[in-house]
Formats: structure tokens, sequence, C-alpha cells
């Protein structure tokens, strides 16, 4: 392996990154620069070493005896030559992960035991910064009741250290690694209590960005609830004993069909994976003291073999690929023009336009052709390039109903494209128009109107207020495609996202709404609820839909410049309960939404209903709403989001808010939900004594739509 | 009552102001400009007015009639001159209190009624802008599970309206007004819900400055605990109605004892007082249909008699006046000199010197006359202006035990005036020295060693650290004034100091401790704690007590430059477990000190303990912690705190962290609390069923001293 191949660029490739954890009897031998020099050539990227020896060790042991007055700590001398298992190295450096010594305790509640550690700590990171180490190890704390202790040691020795990265190993879950390997007792334990630890050091630590998760994979995987919960931390280190790896027939050590699917899972992130206890095992596997270099290598080779045969990406992921928890403006297509680009990426969408062709198809044929054998008019509105225009042809075709179709775009350089494509393609059958479809007058009323304004959350780049401004020119009987659509969302947490708008410290970023390819996110509720609809035609200009077209031109074509026109009837307001299970910490809310096109043609981002209704559909990453503080809630919460779709005449924005609620065994009598109103939907209204005690509530989002909005 | 008398700068001054609402059967009568102008001559301040008019509210009602579809808003024209209950008068604008139409349900689950209330308060306190008004009184929510769209209304009506203040009309807690008066019957209501709705309410509207409180005041008063928890809330308006007075032998309106203490509390607020019911309270006070106006004036008469009754303000309040709840960086008598002016107002303390005199002459009285008649050594060591040199000279006198002062002072304006004050009083007794009492040598050892240099927290103006450094020159039989002191400290909540805090937003005054004479305050749990103690003379440095002081010079000349000399037997540490018994928002922590000045003579700050130790010691204000985020805690609940006091040569500072737990019934099985090592505390161990259940917690405040620290 080259040295340019541990260029950090590099991690973005498909190499995988495999490192080794040497045994503690061979440890001194495996250290001197031909020791890293032998593992990198026997295939390993790093090699993870503990900073200090048993020769530190003992003389801490020596100066930390009891004394009389406990609260006298001895100063810790930095360690000297004979107290350190490397030297600086710059060729090496960069294939070392140092460890902090496994002795330490951060958290004891002996204050000379806590203290001397944290000096142990300081120095260790000291010193592997100097070696040019990028990584240092640390043992995760030993109890649960100190973790403010051990967050405050570990913050301070980040900040006294500079630019190392420090990587907290833990358990993933309180079982697993206490059992015995094969034992099938599977004790009473709370599966979430590791992560709650790590959860509060890193809160402590305030989301440092030096700070991460070394996972040890254990030999019983936890549930599956606790391995989607850590996939969206900051793992950069997988700790795979060879222990835990099972014989195949032929003798070579394999990991089971779970382990394996874990793992297909996490290396999505690119984490290091360091296996450990390969010579024990070894010697195990092959009944011999001293196995060969081959025999150890068969474990990282496995390891490699996985990483080769990963299940392809789904077409979501391989569309994605690159922009994984990325935060993206929302486009606003009625404001700005898109540029061609933009438009050829969503022209790539391999079953969206396959679903307009069918909806087309579908609503054509209902239609059939008119009496008069006049071709139906089909309006594609905010036509783009023209895919829908070509969806519309290839539609007619099939069902054999003639059509008229209008190619109404506002951005001139679309207008001119579709100029150029209607000369070598279309002809006759379509004129292209240069206008802004509220203030389209055309000659002939629309059977069929056609538009793809639709946003991650449905509604969010006005696909209501510019259709409802086209709708005066649709037939009292024309058909809209999309007939409707659904805005959808689920309380989440993220870490990444929230760490990375929080290092910003720019309060509009907080109050913003962004399109985000989701990967380090784990949703925190049981399921996604609807927030609210839009159909089309709209039924609040129904009344309307029999009387002339002058009263709908006279309601209408003043909309963005007379405020006696409003669009109170697009606002929307909807509070929803989401039950939570298992305890998490929310960081925002995830949006997406469906749309029904035309009949059963639908459209869906929910992850639930994706691919029933529209497998493989990439156009739509999900929308993510922050918030500016995480919220904590504990196992048997409920979470409230409350949202607004709020318009004037000039824009549209969303506020939102959050409350958040636990459930406790206790009568309901007193409790903070005595309402005289019973709440509409109770998630668990099972009529037991359940008690809802209220725990904490979120500001107000982007009031007035202060911080973002969409213009009209 | 003059124009110039209503300037908002002279509500600082004993004034207090008191308003009329007229009955709802004679406010048409009342509010044209002559009655207002007849109220203020009759003695009220304010006449709180409904902006519109029963005229209004039936236009509203005839287009809010629900219709097929209720996502349908009709819009709501703003009120014409036939609506309102009064004209733009800027003579008398500043003498009106708007009060919203009582019918809005901003919080209705009906979406139009919601939507028409909205529109309503907006168009209310738009007219009431233009009229000049001040402030609005808007009724509180109707029901409790729609506090977010409540909240959403009032924060989009404050957006919209500039300047106004919004009063929310709250009563105090749910039992109250609802009950018939006299009854007996305390139904087993929830008394902090009302509460609990306000407090969500402005977290939603993020603490707005133009939200506060008008509140109730109800027949039957709630729970002490309900009483303090409002007197921390802005309250802008206590409303009384007339009907709650009792008629005294005369037949005059009086209160009940329990209203008037409630009144004597409150007052210290100078919130406007508001009357309702008047004119029936008195038609059945008096039996007569038209009571004349002097009876009607009782109640007026009554309130104002309480104010010129209300109980004289304690030491502290006097003291402290105009510097509630201001926040002040603690003094650096160490980093910096102080002027002539602070050391002017410590001297005033009526009660701290009587205590260094006393604690003084028990001291040298145990002491005695040394064998060889030669006076005891006396060390005033940061004499500063010289009060305790007084104090030791009298103390001298009285216990007939001459002595020798050195009077040690490093500002050198303060040793000037010393060796004035020596010329004129002292003479031969005294030697001032201008040194730093930790590079001081003096010929003689001392016997006595008096300073004050405690901070409000105790430690936190260095006492440990400049003590130590002059630990050296003391006797090792010497005695130190004071001997010791300890820290205390209890998480609280003041809206009022977070909102200041927050609308700096800078992260600095998050992370830093400031000396505030605490008003609007309510202590959030059960008991103060002690945090940690400092001895002196220093046990840590008694190892050496009886070696040279060579031994001692060597190691401590050099203390702020030998990084070899640690301070850190003056680092502290400590986790207190503080109970809350009734939910509550934290805001931060209090801190308090005590302190053995000699034997059995004390000093302390602790509200629970001054008046024993130190009753009227105004010296001190406390310290005041604050944190980033607030952190909401329900009923039965546990919030741990975690303070660090560090050092390392140069500076001393504190960190600060903080967890909050929930008691719930249910096993500790599987709870956050199965830790291998029980807890060192439990608040609650009573061995019941409890599980502990987490909550949150706030990141580390002030790592490394990176916003405030005390230099060395």
């Amino acid at each position: 392996m080259s040295e340019a191949s541990v260029d950090p660029d590099k991690r973005m490739s498909s190499l995988y990154y495999v490192g080794l954890q040497p045994d503690q009897s061979n440890i001194e031998a495996a250290i001197d620069s031909d020791g890293v020099l032998s593992a990198v050539t026997d295939g390993y990227d790093v090699l993870s070493v503990p900073i200090t020896n048993a020769h530190f060790r003992s003389g801490i042991s020596r100066i930390s005896q009891p004394v009389s007055d406990p609260a006298i700590v001895p100063p810790v001398a930095p360690p000297i030559y004979s107290d350190v298992n490397f030297a600086p190295n710059t060729t090496y450096a960069q294939h070392i992960f140092g460890m902090a010594a496994q002795w330490i305790e951060l958290d004891s509640p002996d204050p000379r035991i806590a203290a001397v550690s944290a000096q142990v700590l300081k120095h260790e990171l000291s010193f592997a910064y100097f070696c040019g180490l990028s990584y240092v190890i640390v043992p995760g704390p030993t109890r649960r009741n100190n973790v403010a202790l051990y967050a405050e040691s570990l913050n301070a020795a980040l900040a006294a250290v500079p630019h190392i990265n420090v990587i907290v190993h833990l358990a993933m879950a309180e079982t697993g690694i206490e059992e015995p390997s094969g034992s099938d007792v599977q004790a009473p334990v709370d599966a979430m209590s590791i992560w709650d630890i790590w959860n509060s050091i890193r809160t402590i630590c305030d989301y440092s960005s030096r700070l991460s998760v070394g996972l040890q994979v254990p030999a019983k995987l936890p549930p599956q609830t606790v391995v989607s919960r850590w996939f969206a931390e900051p793992i950069t280190v997988l700790f795979i004993s060879a222990k835990i790896f099972l014989s195949n027939p032929k003798g070579y050590p394999v990991l089971s069909k779970a382990h394996q699917y874990l793992l297909f899972k996490y290396m999505k992130m690119k984490p290091y994976t360091i296996l450990q206890d390969v010579r024990e095992a070894t010697q195990i596997r092959t009944s011999s003291k001293l196995p060969s270099k081959q025999d150890e290598k068969a474990y990282l080779i496995y390891i490699r073999h996985l990483h080769t045969i990963l299940p392809a990406p789904t077409a979501v992921e391989k569309f994605g690929r690159g922009y994984q928890d990325y935060l993206q403006n929302p486009l606003q297509p009625l404001a700005d023009n898109l540029e061609s680009g933009t438009y050829e990426v969503f022209e790539k969408d391999p079953v969206k336009y396959a679903q307009y062709e069918k909806a087309l198809f579908q609503a054509l044929s209902d239609r059939g052709t008119s009496p008069n054998d006049q071709p139906l008019v089909v309006a594609v509105v905010g036509a783009g390039r023209g895919p829908l225009v070509g969806c519309a042809l290839r539609a007619s075709d099939k069902a054999k109903v003639p059509i008229f179709v209008y190619a109404v775009e506002k951005n001139p350089n679309a207008y001119t494209y579709l100029l150029q494509r209607k000369e070598l393609e279309w002809q006759n059958n379509v004129e292209v128009v240069f206008a802004d479809m509220r203030n389209w007058n055309p000659v002939r009323k629309i059977d069929v109107m056609v538009s793809e304004l639709l946003g991650s959350f449905g509604d969010n780049e006005l696909s209501p207020e510019c259709l409802d401004g086209a709708q005066r020119v649709l037939k009292s009987t024309g058909i809209m495609i999309p007939q409707s659509y659904t805005s959808h969302f689920i309380p989440a947490m993220s870490p990444k996202i929230f760490s990375t708008i929080k290092s910003q410290n720019r309060e509009d970023i907080v109050n913003t709404p962004y399109v985000v390819m989701l990967q380090a996110v784990d949703l925190l509720a049981m399921e996604i609820k609807q927030a609210w609809e839009f159909r089309h035609p709209s039924p609040y200009l129904g009344a309307n839909s029999k009387s002339s077209a002058v009263t709908h031109e006279r309601r209408y074509d003043g909309l963005r410049m007379d405020d006696s026109v409003s669009n109170d009837h697009n606002n929307r307001h909807v509070k929803a309960r989401f039950s939570v299970e298992n305890r998490g910490i929310m960081h925002g809310f995830v949006g997406y939404f469906e749309s029904v096109l035309y009949g059963d043609v639908e459209l869906s981002t929910r992850p639930d209903t994706i691919n029933k209704k529209s497998k493989d559909l990439v156009s739509w990453f999900p929308i993510w709403f922050p918030i500016s503080s995480p919220l904590y809630v504990p196992d048997d919460s409920e979470i409230e989001i409350s949202i607004w779709r709020k318009t004037d005449n000039r824009k549209v924005w969303y506020e939102w808010s959050i409350e958040t609620f636990v459930l406790v065994p206790g009568p309901r009598l007193g409790s903070n939900d005595g309402d005289p109103m019973p709440p509409e939907s109770s998630a668990r209204s099972n009529g037991s004594s359940t008690k809802r005690v209220r725990l904490g509530c979120s500001k107000l989002h982007n009031p007035g739509g202060k911080y973002s909005s969409m213009s009209l």
C-alpha cells in the first residue's frame, strides 16, 4: 500500500480500511517501526497501538497510592522514552491509531484516581499529537452515574491538545460482550443505555467535531433499533474480535449472516474496521501454538472480501452519492430561472416520467376523443426542457387519442430550447408559449393540464399557488395532473446534520428547511404521519368553476399585486402526535410527499410506501426541518409537531414548533393533560392509567417567514 | 394626576399605579374621553377598555357562520368607527389599557374560528397601536392542548404590529375563580398547570420582551409554591375583582390577611393593579342600586392604603435597591485595583465588620497575652482602606490583649490612604506595608492573620490562592480569620435573567457567573446544598507547616511564574443531586457562601441560614451561574449539577454542567440508573419502586475557562 493511498481524500473512493489491534502478548514486538511496516505489508492499513506501556503504568501506580488526604493529587509527569510504545516517525504515524491506557478511570468516584487518569490522558494525547497521529482511542466510561466527570476530562484533554481526534471505545449495548458467547439467555437489559451515555458525553462536549465513536461489534447483536441508532452516530472505528468469527466447512473464518448484514450497513459509512484477538483466535482455529501469518490473515481477507460483495446501491443511493447528509437549499423555480444542467439532472429519473406517461395515458384514455373529433387540449405548465411534452405525445399515440399541446414556460432560456425541440421533433402538434402560467391566456380552454412543480415536501416549490393561477384556463370538466399531493413528516435524530448547522452558528440556518439526501439519520417515531393535502383543480376555487372565465381572470390576474385577493385557502396547519418507543434525541424532522398523478398512478418519497408506489424514484431527497436546540425524549414518550404553511400575497413560508411528553404509569387526574377538550388523537388511548407529563417545548421556528420563505 | 406622572421613568419611584376595568354594563358610558378623564380625576391611573364593541362582534358573527368547507376562512375587515370604543387621543392614550375581544378563541380546534380570531386580534392590536396605547390585554388560552396554536397567533400579531406590549390574562392556578367564593372544598387540581401553559407560550414566542402576564388574583389563594412561581414571571397587571373584598366592621371593603400578604409581595414588582366589578360589588355592599362615587372609590382607596403600609424593606432590599436582577461581573480585586468608592460601599455593611470584630475579640482572647509580654502580631492582608485594622484595634482594647498590626495592601492608592490613617489615627501600633501578600516577608511571624477576600461564592475572588501565598509567614500555631468557608448552590428559574442574557446573544455571557441581587427568581429545589470547603491555614500545606520558612518560600514565592508549583490542591469538583417537587424551568443556579470567621462567629448569605448566622448582612449578593438553554423539569424530578473549580498557574475558573431526571413509578430494572455503583446520595432512596428516567443534559459551560476566569 503506497503512501498516497492513506490520503484522507481517498476515503471517498471504494477503498476500505482495515486495521489490526495486536494481542496484548505481542504488542511490544509489533510496535517498532518494523512492526508497523510488517503489518502494513501484511495488508493492514492501520495498527492500533497502546501509547504507553507497563513501565509507565507502574510509575503511576507508585505515586497514586492512597495517602491520608484524598484531595492531594500527585502530579503526573509526562512519559519518558522507556514509557512509550513508539517513537515519532512521520513515515508510519498515519498508520498508527494510538490507544489510551486501558487502566485509566476518568469517571472514578475516587477523586485521586479520576485526577491522575485525566493527567495520564492529556499526556498520552499530547505524545500522540507530537508523533503526528490523527486518532487516539479512549476507553469508554466504566459507570453510568459519573458521565459528566468523564466528559469534562475528555473535553479538557481535547482542549489541551490540538487537532487530535478522540474515538470513544463503546459497546453497542449492555448485553453482548458481557454474555458468554453462544448463550441464548437474553437478560432484560436496557438496549439504549450505552447510546444514552454516549449522547450525554457528546452533549456535554458540545458536539465536538473531534469526538467520535469506536464501536465494539458484539458476538450477539443487539435489536435492530440499536443498530439503526448507532448508524446515525459518527462511527470512526468498528472493532471486531476475531473470536466472534465462525468457521466455514473448509475451516476458514466467516461471520454469521446477521454480522454480515451489520457490516454491509455500517460499511456505507466507511469506518475503519479494526480486528482484535487475531493471534489467539487463529491459535484456537488452527489448534496451533504458532499459526502461520497466512492463517492469521484469513480474518483480514474475509473483511476485504465482504467489502467486495457489498449489495449494489439502490437507485437513490447511486443518484445521491456524494450528497449524503449534505444540506441543500430547496429550489425556487418560480423565483429563479433554473439552468439547463438542473433540468437535465431531473430528466434522468427512471421512474418519474414513466409514471407521468402512465398517468397521461390513463387520463387521455378516460377522456377519449371529443365528439367533434377535435384533439384534446393538453397544457404542460412549467414545461422546462420539455420532458412532459414527450410523455404527453407518447401517451396520446398509445391511447390513440389525438392531442394538441401547449408547452408553457416562463424561463426564457428553456423557452428557446423548447422552440428548437418543436422545430426538430414536435412540429405542429405543439405550441410553445412564453408566459408565466398565472398570467397566461390561451385561445382554447384546457382539457388536461400537467405540471411537475412538486418539491421535497410536496407544496414547497409553490405548486398550489402556480396551479391556482393557471386553473382559470382549465375547462370546468378539465383534469389536472397531479390531481393531489400530501406532505408527510416524522421526528428524527441526526447529530451530523445538527453539528453542521450548529457550526455555522447562524440564526437563519436553524430556521430554514433543507433538502438532504439522508444517511446518518435515525427516525425516532414509530410511524410517518400525513401533514396536509392539496387537490387540483382546487375545490376552493370550485364555487366559481362554472362561471365565466372573466370572473376567474378578474380574481386571479392580479394575484401578485392586488392585496385584496387572498391566498388564505392555501394556508395549512396541523399538529401531529408521534409515539416514540426508544429514547433518543430529536434534532429536527424529516418531510416527504406523496402525490396522486392520476387514478392509481402515484409518486411517493415516503420510505415505507416508495417501493409500492414508485420504486426507484430518485428525483427528490427528503426535506429536513431543523430545530434550534435538540430535544431529548425518554422511552415511551410522545413528540408533537405543530407546523404551519403560511402565505401572504408575496411569499409562502413554514413555521414549526415542537412539544414533548413522556407517558408514565399513574392516574390522569391532575396531569398535564386534563383538558376539558380531549386530545383529538391519543396515540395510546387504551384507557389504562397512563399519565402524560410535559417535558419541553421548542420556540416557534421561522416566525413570519423571517428567515426562510418562497417568493411568489 | 398630572401628565408627567405617567412617565415610565417615574415607575421607579414610590408611586403605585391602580386602574379600573369598568363593568360590562357601563363600558360605553365610560370610554369617551370624558370618561377617561373622570376616571383619572377619580384617582385611577389607567382604565382598561375593550378595543372593539358589540357592533364589531356581530359583524364578525355574520361572516363566520360555518359553511360547507371549513378550510375557507372569511377575510375579516378592520374595525370601522362604529366598531371601536375609543378614538385616537394622545392626551388619554397613556391612561388606556386596551382589552382584546373576550370572545376570540385563538386556540379553537375549529380552524375557521381560530383563523378569524387571529385576524381580529391583529386588527385590535393594530388599532390600539394607531391610538398610541402601550398595552393590550389578551384573554389566555381556553384549552391546554392547543397552546402551540395560541402562541403562534400571538407571535404573529406581535410581529405584525410594532411596539405594542401584550399582556396575557391568566388565572394563578386552576382552582380559585372557578370555585364558588367561600367554599372550603379544594378540588385535587394541578396547581402549576396555568403556569405551565404560560411557560409554553413564552417559550414558543422565544421570550419576547413584549409579552407579559396579567394575573387574576383569585378569591381562594393557591399554595405558596404557586405564589412564588408567578413572582419570578413578568407580571404587568394584577387583576383584582372588588367581589373578593371582605367588609370590615365599619362596612369598608378590605382584603383578607392572605390577600394582603400576596399584594405586599407582588407590589415589590410594581405591577399595575386593575380593579374589576367595582360597581357591582359596591351595589351589593351598600345595598344600593345607585351607589355614590365615593362608595365605589373605597376599593381604590384601600389598595392605595395597602401600598402605604408596605412592610419596610429588609436591609438587603434597601441596600440592593435599583440592582434587582441586574447582572454584575464579580470583582477581581487581585487583578484590578479597586476604587475608593467601592471600598466605601463595602465598609457600610452593618453586620460584616461587627462579626469580624467579634471574631478577632474571641481569637485574641483565646490567644491571650504572650509569656514574654510582647504584643501579638496581627496581619490584615488585603487591608483596603483599613476597616479590619480598626476592628483589630478595638478587639484588642476590649480583650485587653495588646497587638501590633501589619496592614498589608497591594493597591498603591489604598496604601497611601492607609499611611494617612496611620498618621492620623493609629500611629505606632500599626505598620502599613505595600506588598502583595503572596510575596511579603515581614521580620516577625504572624499570630493572627485576618482577611476579607471572600466573594459571593466564597472562593471566587481567589481567597484560597491569596491566603495560601501568605500562609508561609504565619506562625505554625497561628490563626487565620476566616478559618473556613463553604460554597452552596441550588437550581433556579429566572425568565428575567435568562432573557437579559439571551438578548445579548453572546457566547461568553452564558459561560460567565454573575453577581446578582436576585428578585424575580424562583428556587426550584427543596434545599440548598453545599458544594465544597476551603480551610485556613490550608491543611494541604500543613505537612510543611513545621519546616522552615525557606521551604515555604521556595514553594510559593514563584507561584505565578514557576509551572512546577501546583495549585491543584485548590481544585474542587462536586456533583450534587437536587429534588424538585413542582415542575419548572431551570435557567441557571444560584450560589451562596458561608464562612466560619472564628469559633462560632459566622457569615452566611444562604437565605435559610443568614438570619441565624449574620442577619442583615448586605455585602454580598448571590452569584448566578447561567445555562445556555433552559431545561424543563416535570413534577417529582431531580436536577444534578456538576461544578468544577479549576486552576492552572495563571488563572482560576469554574465549569458546570447539568443533568435532569424524572422519577416515575416502576421497577428500577432496565432503568437509566442501573449502575453497578449505587449513587452516592439518592434523594428519595426509600426503597419504593421508583424509576429514574433521564430527561436531558446541558453542555459543559466555560470549558478550560475559555469565557470567564479570575487571573492570579
